[in-house]
């Protein structure tokens, strides 16, 4: 039995979304047990709408929710039972082994910070998230690559990075079933003296790490491609790079859209080809990565994206629910302690 | 008149190809003088073969070319008459006005910090390139934006920033004939706060800038879909992205190729769709761009692309002499004596 706390006010789509996603997940076979958090009034009467299965549910009353427009820091301070604090504060009581929120990713992270400890060994969190690649990867082919940090730390020590690593690799092997992934550190050339002091150091604490089947330094022409299953970067560039690629995605999507309004040739075209659009577009459709975990805390925190709809809810708790039967925070502790 | 030097043994595609160039641009109507520099055998030969007209261009002697796979530092100190050291020595001495080289990237900065003064106020040259966005830029409605350093600097101070925006503006006035255009920090959020230090206080400084129109920061998302004409950011994130950016294109052209291989349908839909991919293709050329400018110097220098044909070297040294003549170096320096 694995027990996930959920945020239910979190997300851009409200309240009965998180609803939906919760209720649907109660009614499959599993073991998964959920603790939602947030106005308990409001739960029960979206629960009351829904089939769902009352013995897999309990509600825990919590007072207001950080806005996406809110500083994170503010909001922690002013609203100290808002629904991510008081989740926070369950799972770090051992009413919860995972949580799950689709609310401010700022105010996640700060909040696990003030309420979970650190794993041994671990100086910062990272944010890891999953983009598509060209290539396919691990035994099950998934279209998609792992990237972290993505926004926990702005900059990053080569020990950090090498904590990095080792947690990326951990989540890879158990969300992937990868049992070997390739991890790599991003930077401006492929040689092992190329990139900042922080990155050079790091890659050769990584080369002989027994743990870690390290590809070495992978440039920006291999995130599309996907050249390793893991990479490695500190926050600020891995939020730039991941934004760039929801970026092109868009884009790619605006400039078929405005071929589909233009011509009729090209509509033809475009009905055609829709079969292989359509494949693009699942592979690059975050709704069914389940979301963004927070790696380096002791108990599994998964961000889903803002915009989930119920589906990618229900995917984000499957998720978390994996990491912990399959113990990531063990597998990270081994990793650990495997560097020097 | 422009003279411009041109490094002859540079490019990926040898000498033939920039002979051809330098002979195509030598019949065309303009006041450009060309100064040759390379083996004198090869060039004049090369030049036996093709209509040129002789009164415009001039030859040089060099020995050596430094290879795309060596070191800049020990090709440059073990073969000091190499021909980028040579053209940038002819360059330094007042034999041209600007430099043109399809040859080694690193070694070309190198040779123009070894040969070259920096403009005064600069303390850090920087290689801008340009990149295709969604949006269109200046009067010209160019489909693409500037962006830099992409790989002259590893990291930038606040001032190095300052700097790189005010070039940036002033490259991007006098090659797009846009009169103001906009300029923004690469940072992971919009607002003044977020980024690394540097990017904060170089915020600070562009903010009441009276000679840069400036946007604020821009994320990751703005660089494909093009918000501004030009982005700043130092040369390790910038040299990431935009190699992001061209493997985005290669797997974008793979996954047409792949489906073009599997169906007809497809097949019949992606012919329908060849005008909207010949757009995209256009879109994407960096051939017609005319290469990337190293900027901060006292001379033009522009680095054509390793794989520059003889159009795109054509182009390159067109755009050199566009820079020359619209005073490239002069705009910058206004502009940096309006920094604070």
């Amino acid at each position: 039995m694995v027990r996930v706390v959920v945020d239910a006010m979190g997300g851009d789509l409200g309240l009965e979304t998180v609803i939906d996603g919760v209720a649907h997940l109660s009614l499959e076979d599993n073991d998964i047990q959920m603790v939602l958090v947030g106005d308990a009034d409001a739960i029960t009467h979206a629960l009351g709408e829904r089939q769902h299965d009352p013995r897999k549910l309990q509600v825990l009353h919590s007072d207001g929710v950080v806005a996406m427009s809110d500083s994170a820091k503010d909001a922690l301070r002013d609203h100290p039972n808002c629904s991510i604090s008081v989740a926070m504060a369950a799972l770090a009581r051992g009413d919860g082994d995972a949580l799950v929120s689709a609310g401010h990713t700022g105010a996640t992270i700060l909040a696990a910070s003030q309420h979970l400890e650190r794993l041994p060994g671990i100086r910062r969190a990272a944010l890891a998230a999953v983009h598509p690649t060209e290539h396919r990867h691990g035994p099950r082919e998934d279209p998609f690559a792992l990237i972290l940090d993505v926004g926990a730390t702005l900059s990053a020590t080569a020990e950090d990075l090498v904590s990095f690593a080792i947690m990326g690799s951990a989540y890879a092997q158990i969300i992937s079933d990868n049992p070997n992934p390739s991890v790599a550190l991003l930077s401006n050339g492929a040689e092992p003296n190329k990139g900042t002091e922080a990155i050079i150091e790091a890659h050769e604490a990584l080369i002989n790490h027994p743990q870690i089947n390290f590809a070495g330094n992978v440039e920006g022409l291999d995130l599309p491609r996907g050249t390793v299953d893991v990479v490695v970067c500190d926050g600020f560039l891995g939020n730039v790079v991941l934004k760039m690629l929801e970026g092109v995605t868009e884009v790619v999507t605006d400039l078929a859209k405005d071929a589909y309004a233009r011509k009729f040739l090209w509509r033809l075209g475009l009905t055609m080809l829709s079969q292989g659009l359509r494949q693009l577009r699942t592979m690059t459709d975050w709704k069914q990565y389940g979301g963004a975990p927070l790696l380096g805390f002791d108990k599994v925190v998964i961000k889903a994206h803002g915009r989930s709809n119920s589906r990618a809810i229900r995917n984000a708790i499957k998720v978390a629910a994996k990491a912990v039967s399959r113990d990531l925070a063990g597998q990270i502790r081994r990793g650990i302690s495997h560097t020097d």
